[in-house]
């Protein structure tokens, strides 16, 4: 068995830090780098890479919606075609600081409100798939498990990935717990590295159908990432469950 | 003898339009498409790649500074790596654009205040030259004729371009009149295209070297855009100077 | 009897031109002027505020979401605090300006999708109110005629305007048409004076009660937009109602 | 005698957090407060008001060049007119949300780029200057002590206010030492305390002419911030220099 282990990271911006990218980094092995939309910039981005490529981690773009101030996390309404270029745009601009440090895109995860909407809202899933395979029919397209976001990876022939959340709790229906319930976030990394196990072990259950987890997501702005980070890949590995990127 | 034509394109965004693409597409060679910073947005990059592709026209990056405000016609001083990392940023995003519809890009040509800076600032273009080198040796690097830029392009051994304006006058020394003076613009379509003439024919003529001009500059939001060009053309044709891509 | 005429005004930016706001001015008595948030920046700001002095027209802030790309159409969701002070930022802003000019606001009109958002919303409505209250409790609040938006400044105790469109056709319970019916848009000049006598004359009647509209909408980016207006005010000398500021 | 010590607040933007503000505000007497330009957005204006209302901490504009991505720290090159009506935006953007909370403006200082070109640039100080004076001839303008800025308020007749900076440190001929000096900053407090008393009792000796200091600036984003604005205001009771706003 094996799993990926992937972080959202560049989401620094001009004078202003976030995220704990080179602590996080050499615990992961997919990072989900921010593209100018939502966060991130072309120094962020262009050190965000070389960091990526110092410790081997495989490199995706990480597009959100135009809203910096919002940090990508308001949702917005794009028409499907404007949503396409948006994406398009930001996988662009990431891959041409992988091209100039000799790597190559391996995936891409939307960001924020984008993979929110993307999740539930058929349409929009079609248009951010349809933007990754008209950059590259090779590259990995990572949601929500289970969600209408995979699905149009799927329904396009691209490979996908679902993605798992070990610090937020779910709902008996397999949808994630909504940030408003008081338990939606598990606070102890014991608990975080249990249910990482659980995840990469059972997967989901949905009402219908049941869901196996590629990805697990670390948020590398939590005060506990690093140390989230060590507890889950030493919980994977006492089960023998290899972290590999996808 | 043969030169290229290039012109502006892609400097639409969102709700305004500006330039004359249409009308103008079918009569260059070279279309320096805007990428976002100074001009343009995904959906008018998109549109833009695909109608120079219609037409058959090479398309370039029209890098400029972020500066939508200004038009990227106002000068700020960004140090040497910001710079490197902002062109190497909207190089790509508009490389996605272009593969996205089976294309490569073909040269590079920077816009307004950071092309001018980029003329006589020898570090600043250098640092232009390394973007385009670092995203791929086989970009051209379009520069004012006879300026730092070009000659740091060939520094790192790209292939470059030295453009020349015929809707503008020149110094004695070979420099471009400063807007300011009366006669700085050719108003009279006869003018324009005896000046495309003589640049393409004779190069300019520096105090101490000589250049020869590689491209010529249509400006398309220009009224008479299309029209300068139809002269022009003429102009060559009659001499057989052949118009094509560099 | 007497009615206003308004028209959304200074939505310019940089080099991008937008709007016949010179030959409109002389024939409205209210502009609404952008914010630079969806359109508009400091100097046209400036200069619409100065065009609007010159022909004695009340000027009103037109604030909008923060998103130039969009022109402020896309739909954006933004908690009540946050849509608050993005609203007080921009009627601050403009009120500089007037201030600078010798002049006062005199009413504040939400723009395109935060428009057509609070007009339903009524939690959005009231933060937008509250804004302008917070502001001045002298400003009169523009929304949709017998929306939420004007109930919102009712219930803060503001002076509100009901908003009619003479170009656009009314469904019969007194809501728009949507712009997706083909009949949406009244295209001859004949038709639009008609409707905005007859909004001006009988108000609107919705299912369950009438509403009086105070001010008309001119749409000063169409090409016929000095002519409707033109035609509008002789409809309404016609009929002896006054064209006057609220 | 007495002295004013101010501080650059409310540079936080969106989800990025930046500056010690709660920390530092209860120890100075004047609050710069950015204006969405270069840093702040509509909430942290809002609540950076509010806690200099709290505080009773005198407010003033902080306007920056409109780079967010370089923090207003890049040298742009405005037109004069342009530069005014950019000024002027931001100073009505903050007065909205000072008037809201029942307070004034009190002051402006421009940052960072504007503030450095402004007080070497007579003809931007004087830009800003009547920026200034068209909103209000009551507003004091802060500049760089003995400089141009400071110059071409008084000229237009406004209140002026000499800043000089306790942890940077001075030529021979008044004028700041370039940060590229190794000594430029002071790192000690005891150091910084004592510069800050020499300043407030001596002022500084430019070649040919002495100015009084009236301000003092702290930096907020400092480790030591909130640590040094005691040490300085220790400094200055023992020496019976009243500390209070301009």
């Amino acid at each position: 068995m094996k799993i990926d282990l992937n972080c959202d990271m560049g989401e620094s911006f001009g004078q202003y830090r976030l995220g704990r990218d080179e602590a996080v980094m050499p615990l992961v092995t997919s990072a989900n780098i921010a593209c100018g939309f939502h966060a991130g910039d072309p120094l962020v981005m262009q050190a965000t890479v070389q960091l990526a490529k110092k410790h081997n981690v495989a490199i995706g773009a990480h597009p959100g919606w135009p809203d910096l101030q919002g940090f990508g996390r308001r949702e917005m309404s794009l028409a499907a075609d404007e949503t396409e270029a948006v994406v398009l745009y930001q996988i662009g601009a990431l891959a041409g600081f992988a091209r100039s440090a000799g790597l190559e895109l391996h995936h891409v995860k939307p960001h924020g409100a984008l993979y929110n909407q993307a999740a539930r809202d058929r349409l929009l899933a079609m248009a951010v798939a349809r933007a990754v395979k008209s950059f590259s029919a090779d590259l990995i397209l990572v949601g929500l498990a289970g969600s209408s976001l995979v699905e149009a990876g799927s329904e396009l022939g691209l490979q996908v990935a679902n993605e798992g959340f070990p610090d937020r709790t779910y709902n008996a229906d397999g949808t994630l717990a909504s940030r408003k319930q008081a338990n939606a976030i598990l606070q102890s990394p014991d608990e975080v590295a249990a249910h990482a196990l659980a995840l990469a072990q059972n997967g989901i259950d949905f009402s219908l159908r049941h869901v196996k987890v590629d990805t697990l997501c670390l948020h590398g702005d939590h005060v506990r990432a690093a140390e989230n980070a060590r507890r889950i890949r030493a919980a994977l590995a006492q089960e023998k469950i290899s972290v590999e990127a996808l």
